[in-house]
């Protein structure tokens, strides 16, 4: 009988969940936009229940969420959505009933540790064991390894809430975040490009001075991150980041704001290869879900 | 017959060496001014023989180094300071002169990995597996660990140089360091107090509105450091933090730019518990050697 493992990749806007072994064999895919809890998890559950009469057994399923969420093992709220902004989904035990509805162990974690893991077993971040991995949509979120483990800490990195320098004369827009107000996700998510901009960043042309500045934050986010984690590379993806012409924009930025300081062959001469967009693409998250599900059950 | 350790604290500078088994029992400790290499590893050596025709056997040396330093251990410049401002010392085979000099293994690491190892192992950061010691003296500088592990990642950190906000109307000061200007060891270490107000921070008086930016800069560092990895707790040491008074404001200003994004019971109800003195003082350093050689050799 076949053996294959599931994947989710639970959004604030939409759910992915597919079955498979590996990004060369997804072997079903499925998509919906996110509700309640009590519409959409009961979705997933029957996803996976018509995946398994279909083709064969099922060993664990593997959950990349969007948070904050509690990926404390010893913790009686493990698997929880917990402080979310989207209300329905405050207090969530998301985990404990997928595996509940589906009789299977389920592994949890943050969306971009989800990602971060799928690039670094199929990806961009093979052979790595510190990287980051950044994402760049209607959030900015940051997850990735650090010696070789997710970087989980206290609760988990929120990355996109550090505080850059923001030129008011330059950019007068106070940013989106409803907690920091121009914090790095304040400035540059997706939502604060149509703020600012009033359209966007899909409708917006590519010599629009819009991309600029857009460049010049996610460009000092990078340098902290750089500072603070050394990372051996950087994926960068989310919707944002499809517009492809920022990476050589960003690079140029992070090379100019470093001022030579960090003396590292990978970033000094080869910063193509150190700022990367993901290898996996959009797949990354579902993804990153099957490979959470590897993680617990062989 | 008697085993020991022996550690370096090796700052730019001064020099601390010592041999013992721990806080409670360091044998031997001896400083002096750091100068060219050629004139202090050899005084590092020659305490070191001392010692062991007093005291019975030296089981390894660890070092704690000013950096830049290679930690990469399939590298051929392990245990090299690399390129550091200190020209003497550029390119400067440090762990293995001491190897070579006391036929010892030797373990290296930087500065502040290696203080953080100390409080890890003796002090304020025992129990933890995510923690940063942080160091605002001469200049800034940020290690600890990260999942049980030393933080080294490509290089090692650098977290003294993350760019933070620098209000130009509050403060026009444009900052000391030589590669980014306003980064946050520009603006608020050591020599930029006596850049800034023209005398040094042993030198004003606690009323002074030095302090006041002081601990806005620190804290907006460590909001970014608690987005970015997340740590359990940090330790805050080094001679600008002599000033127990920016305890108290550093955490009131944490909590204030964290805005309660961060819901973690830790910051939210014991702040004081969160940020914190090392428990170590200012033998840290030197401990912390010590307790590189221990990981070494038994």
């Amino acid at each position: 009988m076949m053996t294959y493992w599931g994947g989710v990749e639970a959004g604030g806007t939409k759910f992915v969940c597919a079955v498979g072994t590996g990004p060369e064999d997804l072997m079903a895919k499925t998509s919906f936009d996110t509700g309640t809890p009590e519409e959409t998890l009961p979705r997933v559950i029957d996803f996976f229940r018509s995946q398994r009469r279909r083709s064969g057994e099922l060993k664990a399923v593997g959950v990349g969420s969007f948070g904050p969420v509690d990926l404390r093992k010893d913790s009686p709220t493990f698997g929880y959505i917990t402080t979310t902004p989207k209300e329905d989904w405050v207090n969530t035990d998301f985990a404990g009933a997928i595996e509940r509805g589906l009789g299977v162990p389920v592994n949890f974690d943050t969306d971009v540790n989800a990602a971060a893991l799928a690039e670094h077993r199929w990806g961009a971040a093979r052979e790595l064991h510190t990287f980051i991995y950044l994402t760049v949509g209607t959030g900015i979120g940051g997850g990735g390894m650090i010696n070789g483990r997710p970087a989980h800490g206290l609760l988990h990195p929120e990355m996109g809430h550090i505080l850059i320098p923001h030129d008011f004369t330059e950019d007068p827009f106070s940013g989106v975040c409803p907690y920091h107000g121009d914090c790095l996700e304040g400035l540059a998510s997706g939502p604060a490009i149509r703020k600012r901009w009033g359209a966007g960043g899909d409708e917006l042309a590519g010599d629009h001075p819009a991309w600029v500045l857009q460049a010049k934050y996610l460009a000092l986010g990078l340098v902290n991150f750089i500072c603070t984690i050394s990372p051996q590379r950087i994926i960068m993806g989310g919707g944002v980041m499809h517009r492809k012409q920022l990476f050589p924009m960003i690079r140029e930025k992070v090379l100019a704001s470093l001022g030579g300081y960090i003396k590292a062959g990978e970033i000094l001469d080869d910063i193509e290869g150190y700022i990367v967009p993901p290898l996996l693409g959009d797949e990354a998250g579902v993804l990153g879900g099957i490979a959470l599900a590897m993680q617990i059950s062989r």
